[in-house]
């Protein structure tokens, strides 16, 4: 065949009168009365090439009868266009190839959808014909930056002493092991691996190790029911370091993000990254992720409210709830319906029903208004900055469903309203989590990250007091509304996971059957560490602008985990079974009643 | 805590003078009447930290009471060391830190073994502790190399426009699926992943799918018996091409592995490599991964004796097989108990005898010089280029074990005349691969590769008479004896597909029910491609220098796929298996008469 001397998308006039070889598809040709133009695909893009038999008769009879994908090996003269014939649409739109020679390196079938940037088409059309729809140069690009990120995390990572280091994908399943993908093994009968859900254990343990900083671009896995942004598989950049405080891991990540940014998109992020408390998050934005791009802050009411004549939230109030509102600037005018409809939204997220007031006329209108005193109104306009043609919006409820209503009706209200700027990326350290919650069913206290995050030194009294108030040394990384990263610095010393484990209601014993022979590796000596990880598939969408995660991977498996174009799972041969010492229990319907008759 | 500025192992004598911060293990302490002496490690190295109630008694105190293993945190002045007290052993010998103030940061229990290179130790204790293991300065430097490895692959490639692009690591179980590890899936009941051997698939798809050039550092599983060099999961720098030819890639290649030895460990590797045909390879050294640091090549003699009064030597050459030799020089005054030794080797490898000839006392000498004639005598001493002192070792057998015998006869001989130079490194390519081999319990051609391989052009006549005769366009690349990397260029046109399952034994239709979606692919225009793949964990083991592949996995599993750290794989619970669909069919022997009874 004739190799290619250059790629169809970089030849530019600086080739004019050179001769090239070029090796690409067919995107489209035409037959201009018996002069043929055949647009030339290949990864770099596209150039014309002409097909006259005044060029060589043989190679035009040849070029005409190839199809669309067809895949060709061309020879031929670059020369200049015709001004006139110019496709300003094309980087090569001024120059085509002249071709001599042609060999049809491969013919192909029509396919299913056209090989082009925007189409309409059913999602699982293009994860079933997964080779086609990477062909188009949307997907191409997609894929390149995201090498482009991989290299840029491991380029940072390398210069700053991490060592890239593979931790190991058949491992042990967890007693909670729920959502654990098992493995069942050959040769040991009855035993099984667990894919890892993340490399959490052996990040630690390289701490333990020695090896003082790690990274590793990593898959993790999780058997999650379905949802429409998961994938079973992901990938998470995974990074632990040791004796580093948490202030300066998250000064060299921010470092690192910042670089990504700039190199992938040429977005420049300013650092430091605002450190934004989580009850200062949860407080203003009702969210742990905060998009902070905009405003609309939720304002807390509830001293205002508590002795006024709207009895719903005098009530919530006095039963230890919260009364917040927001104020969504310039809907004073929506209509009832609209507002209706926020409600209905509102209700989605928890809330018995939403109380509005509408700044119109001069005057404060609404249901409840007539419930407040004079001064509390006077009060309520001063605190919620409220003005004319403004809305305020209620929740009274739980700390925890107020933030979910009202957090979710200031993103929706952001985005109706277009408060959001879609070329701001704005990130935020979130901090300070809550170490512990409680649960009410099994009536105690839980790990809110996992059982080895470590406490804020300063909080560490509040194990005896008041567990709740220990703040964890746990940060999540926040773009736009999104969770992009998360970490935290891990408990190396015995004494603290003591603590631990007895506010979480078990003895050290205990613990040493749960956790077994990774407490054993901590009496060694364990370095001070901690670490984070970033949701790469995540990150790599937000740089790409889409808001699908399946189109940053190549092969994605649907929401309800399969692949459409292998077909994968499926069920698997008898013979399979036996030698894995496993059956299945699942019997279908169908199979079941052929088997009882 | 008193956070590092300094690593251990880089201070020199440049930081005179100055206050320092070091973290890290310590080492060793010495007692030496009333001042102590520490030797601090962190990754970077050891230094000497001096402890004296004048500098500060507080810090001695606490000092005093650490042990092995024990974190410390230490601020200090660095000084030189008296010239009489230099450690020439060590990098910092001649300079040391006076301890002003000290931070335990943790405690540690003894160890089960010293941190240090060189222990002799159980391996399944290492394991076992694989966390301290890595504590040790050999283990960190070949996970860096590794890591370095990696880097210096993923760097070469990405200049040279591949794209890393993550393959499924939960895929479809293949029809032969033998040696796949599966999955089952929870949320499709009685369906189940394949963890994949090797993404080459979704590699060749990639190719259909346009990427030109791909890459990928894999990681890849097979379920394999139990062998002492292999590993259930292992890593694959994999890599595909389109448009490329055989020799554009393996030369890209060359200056790829050129690259790689000299940036990790200094070696200049002369290109291009040898390029061996298979046939040569079988022929001089009996092995298709031959170790070329020796010569020691294997004689054919089969014309020469054909006629013998050597029997088994005529009867072996008239029923089609072979009789070889080589000529273990300098070993002609070897004992009978020491020739018979060999003969115990041999057989392992299938010999039924091990005929031989001395030259010694200026005569050849041996049981079977009487059987021939003067002449076959004096050829075969031409021949063999025997001289006096020289061994000359036969095989007479089938092509096959004629080439297992004598070629293992040849490394074994090489290694204990010490004709192996351990600082070579002997690169070579074995090409021209056989694409069909004769299945004789199938009474069938199997593919040697897969059927995918694609035939070299001039060959494919063959397949219509002599199928055995065709070569492959397939690579194998050898370094001193071990297969480090392989691949081929892979068929991409439907009718040399067709002819390849033709001889294989089935039509185009029985190829669909069994290939499917990776068929259909092929349809649609794919372009002429080929790839490779190096094994990772091999290269890393040839490039530190050991004969374990253990030795460059952080967490490898024994030669029984257990992790003795871990102890996985292990048994679930019921739940777990229920919540999968699954049951285990294998029920331990005191399980079954307890549930008999």
């Amino acid at each position: 065949m004739m190799l290619r001397t250059h790629q169809c998308g970089t030849l530019t006039e600086q080739q004019v009168g050179e001769t090239v070889v070029l090796n690409g598809w067919v995107q489209r040709r035409r037959d201009l009365g018996g002069v043929l133009f055949i647009d030339l695909r290949d990864r770099s893009g596209m150039v014309q090439i002409v097909f006259n038999p005044e060029f060589s008769k043989e190679a035009f009879e040849i070029a005409d009868k190839s199809r669309n994908e067809y895949v060709l090996a061309v020879k031929g003269t670059v020369v200049h266009r015709d001004p006139e014939t110019y496709n300003e649409n094309l980087p090569t739109g001024t120059i085509e190839v002249r071709v001599t020679e042609i060999e049809v390196l491969n013919v192909a079938k029509n396919p299913p959808f056209f090989i082009e940037d925007g189409i309409e088409i059913d999602e699982s059309i293009r994860l079933k014909y997964r080779y086609l729809d990477l062909r188009r140069p949307e997907m191409q690009r997609t894929l390149m930056l995201r090498s482009k990120a991989a290299k840029i995390f491991r380029d940072f990572l390398d210069n700053h002493g991490f060592i890239d280091v593979e931790t190991p994908i058949l491992t042990k399943s967890t007693p909670e092991g729920a959502r654990d993908y098992l493995v069942p093994s050959r040769v040991h009968p009855g035993e099984f691996f667990a894919l890892p859900q993340s490399p959490q254990l052996f990040k630690q343990l390289l701490m333990v190790g020695g090896l003082e900083r790690y990274y590793q671009i990593a898959r993790c896995f999780r058997d999650e029911d379905l949802r429409a942004d998961r994938q079973p598989e992901f990938t998470q950049v995974d990074i632990e370091t040791s004796f580093m405080s948490q202030d300066q891991l998250l000064t060299l990540m921010e470092e690192l993000v910042a670089k990504l940014f700039k190199e992938t998109i040429g977005v420049d992020i300013p650092t430091p990254f605002q450190r934004l408390p989580y009850s200062e998050a949860m407080g203003k934005y009702g969210s742990d992720k905060p998009d902070l791009r905009f405003g609309l802050e939720l304002v807390d009411l509830s001293d205002l409210v508590a002795d006024s004549g709207v009895k719903v939230f005098a009530n919530v109030v006095k039963s230890g709830g919260q009364v917040k509102a927001i104020n969504a600037k310039g809907c004073g005018t929506w209509s009832r319906k609209e507002i209706d409809d926020l409600g209905v939204y509102a209700a989605r997220y928890g809330a018995k029903g939403l109380a509005w007031i509408q700044m119109k006329d001069g005057e404060m209108k609404g249901p409840i208004v007539k419930f407040f005193s004079e001064e509390e109104l006077a009060g309520l306009k001063e605190r919620m900055q409220a003005e004319e043609g403004d809305l305020i919006l209620f929740s009274a409820d739980s700390k925890k469903v107020v933030a979910d209503v009202l957090g979710n009706l200031r993103l929706k209200i952001g985005r109706d309203l277009g408060l959001i700027d879609d070329s701001v990326y704005k990130f935020a350290w979130v901090v300070d989590f809550p170490l512990l919650s409680y649960d009410e069913e099994e009536k105690r206290y839980v790990a809110e990250h996992h059982p080895f995050t470590r406490p804020k030194d300063e909080d560490l009294e509040y194990f005896d007091t008041d567990p709740l108030k220990i703040r964890a040394q746990a940060y999540d990384l926040v773009l736009n509304g999104y969770e992009v990263g998360g970490g935290s610095m891990r408990i190396f010393q015995r004494a603290v996971q003591e603590k631990m484990f007895n506010a979480l209601g078990f003895t050290m014993e205990e613990a040493q059957d749960k956790f077994g022979f990774f407490l054993d590796a901590f009496e060694y000596g364990t370095p001070p560490h901690g670490g984070i990880a970033f949701g790469f598939d995540r990150l790599v969408m937000l740089l790409s602008g889409t808001t699908n995660l399946r189109e940053t991977i190549a092969f994605p498996k649907t929401a309800s985990a399969t692949d459409l174009m292998s077909d994968a799972p499926n069920e698997v041969s008898p013979k399979q079974l036996r030698e894995l010492h496993i059956d299945v229990t699942y019997k279908p319907e169908a199979k079941q009643a052929k088997e009882q008759a």
